[in-house]
């Protein structure tokens, strides 16, 4: 089994740790790079870099458990404290920039920290650039009919109005070649979850990403949130989420959409969503997906242990 | 034969690329942690650390030279150029910022970083606290007999007065027990050449530092700097500058003093210098030191070639 997998910020990382426990041939994260908050998005401002935040938490759940690779990981992960110019950096957004600016490509220095962390796979940005996302926003005004465009992921994401849609800025960004090659040559790719418009959809935007998807023999599984966020989903359905990437790709073909099945327990929602399911050319799977803590309470966060199971039965399933 | 280097800066950086010349069973750098300038000062300050710019000088001289460590220790001596919050920082000094707070210890950190560099001898901060500088500075009035307390390793090495004496802020640290193991163990242990009130005397004011130099049996050697420095020595003899060293280190016994034949040229001079070494109990050695470029011109900077022949002659002297 070859993994790819597209996303970014916390739900890319469950689904790595995820795809790790199915012990796959190769795993690859493919990551967005629209990221323009808190030490990321500052670094990007300073030096014209992609974002390096969701590629450095992608290397780190990727990193080997040894007792040097755990050190390094912590260390890329650690952020500093206090009140001063470097507060908040991650010191491995700093050390990814350094690298790349000595080595003159991200990617070279992101595989050069996936060195120190002995990483299970390889990280790729889903573009060499850094990208903008700007949305249609409604409900910002008294008059509900207003769309007002909102530029920025961190604005995006917290927006008290409705998102009807997003693009990039550019609009029709150059992929990384290895990005699209790592689509076409995975057995198994996955989407989401993720903040949809943030960190899922844009993968969508980029020219070459749905052709791939849409010509590759891999298993094409798109993994719904849990539940809608605060913010840039707020009050969105699971089936309004499938909607959206059918919406900003209309051309788009998936095979399984996997979805929590406590999130979704009643069989009218559940004949909601095979149907916008079907409308991407997949079959929704419900499984039991979700994280419970030791006092029995359902997290909002996948538990990767169960969603490793989903991805190798759903996997298993389509060979045979 | 076992080399422990104290010093600091660039003439700490030239004795360790000259020891390795001499390829010696150890090398280890003591290295002074009063730096308030630059990329250093800034960490410091906003993070209460051992200042690590000397440091990562240090372990730079000692990297390996296969691909990999030199890409590490290119990584490592980079500044972020522009003029955001990080422009002037060098990586290195940032990562092992990182490092230290994550590993509980400047010296792990360190030592960690030596792995990565595949470091030729360790590195130890002569104490692990950050120390200041204060001097004793004289013209900086209209009454040449007024003596001003002038603080800080930048406006020591700036200051237009003559600086008479320095101390240290705390004035007794604790030092290292590692860096006065390394002399102890030492068959050779070098002082200077460097900025001599901010790298090389504040190692005689650590306490312990000039105990452990009387009593160990290696051959102790002062390498002079080719001329006086601007600003902190300027006008300062060769003989003013051993005479610091009693003046600061009453008890101090060196075995050689090493100084650049071009530099002291003739007999009436050297003369003095060699009456200024029996003071301190050494032998006033004039060898041909400086680094000349390719037009012929003369540098003021040791010549790592010149200078380790010279290391390893005074060494296997003394063990005839």
């Amino acid at each position: 089994m070859h993994i790819t997998s597209l996303g970014g910020g916390h739900g890319l990382f469950q689904t790595l740790v995820a795809a790790r426990l199915s012990e796959p041939d190769s795993i690859t994260a493919v990551v967005t790079v629209a990221d323009d908050g808190g030490s990321s998005g500052r670094l990007r401002r300073e030096m014209d870099i992609i974002p390096p935040g969701d590629l450095r938490m992608a290397l780190a759940a990727l990193a080997s458990d040894d007792a040097d690779a755990h050190l390094w990981t912590r260390t890329l992960q650690h952020r500093f404290g206090g009140t001063g110019a470097l507060a908040g950096h991650a010191v491995g957004n700093i050390l990814i920039a350094g690298l790349a600016e000595v080595l003159g490509s991200e990617q070279a220095a992101l595989d050069k920290v996936g060195e120190l962390t002995r990483s299970h796979g390889r990280v790729l940005p889903v573009c060499n650039q850094p990208l903008e996302i700007e949305a249609e926003v409604a409900g910002l005004d008294e008059d509900p009919r207003v769309i007002r465009p909102v530029r920025g992921q961190v604005a995006v994401a917290t927006t008290p109005g409705t998102v009807r849609r997003v693009r990039l800025i550019p609009e029709h960004p150059e992929p990384s070649p290895l990005a699209v090659e790592a689509i076409r040559n995975a057995t198994l790719v996955t989407l989401g979850p993720g903040s949809w418009f943030s960190s899922v959809i844009p993968h969508l935007l980029v020219p070459g990403v749905v052709d791939a998807l849409n010509e590759t023999d891999a298993l094409r599984v798109v993994v719904l949130n849990l539940s809608a966020e605060p913010g840039e989903t707020q009050g969105f359905s699971s089936e309004r989420h499938i909607h959206m990437l059918s919406q900003h790709a209309p051309l788009l073909r998936v095979d399984r959409v996997l979805v929590d099945s406590e999130a979704i327990p009643t069989s009218a929602e559940r004949a909601y969503l095979v149907r916008a399911a079907a409308a991407l050319g997949a079959e929704a799977v419900f499984e039991d997906l979700g994280t419970v803590d030791a006092d029995g309470r359902r997290l909002n966060i996948h538990d990767p242990v169960k969603l490793s199971r989903a991805f190798t039965s759903l996997y298993t399933g389509s060979r045979d």
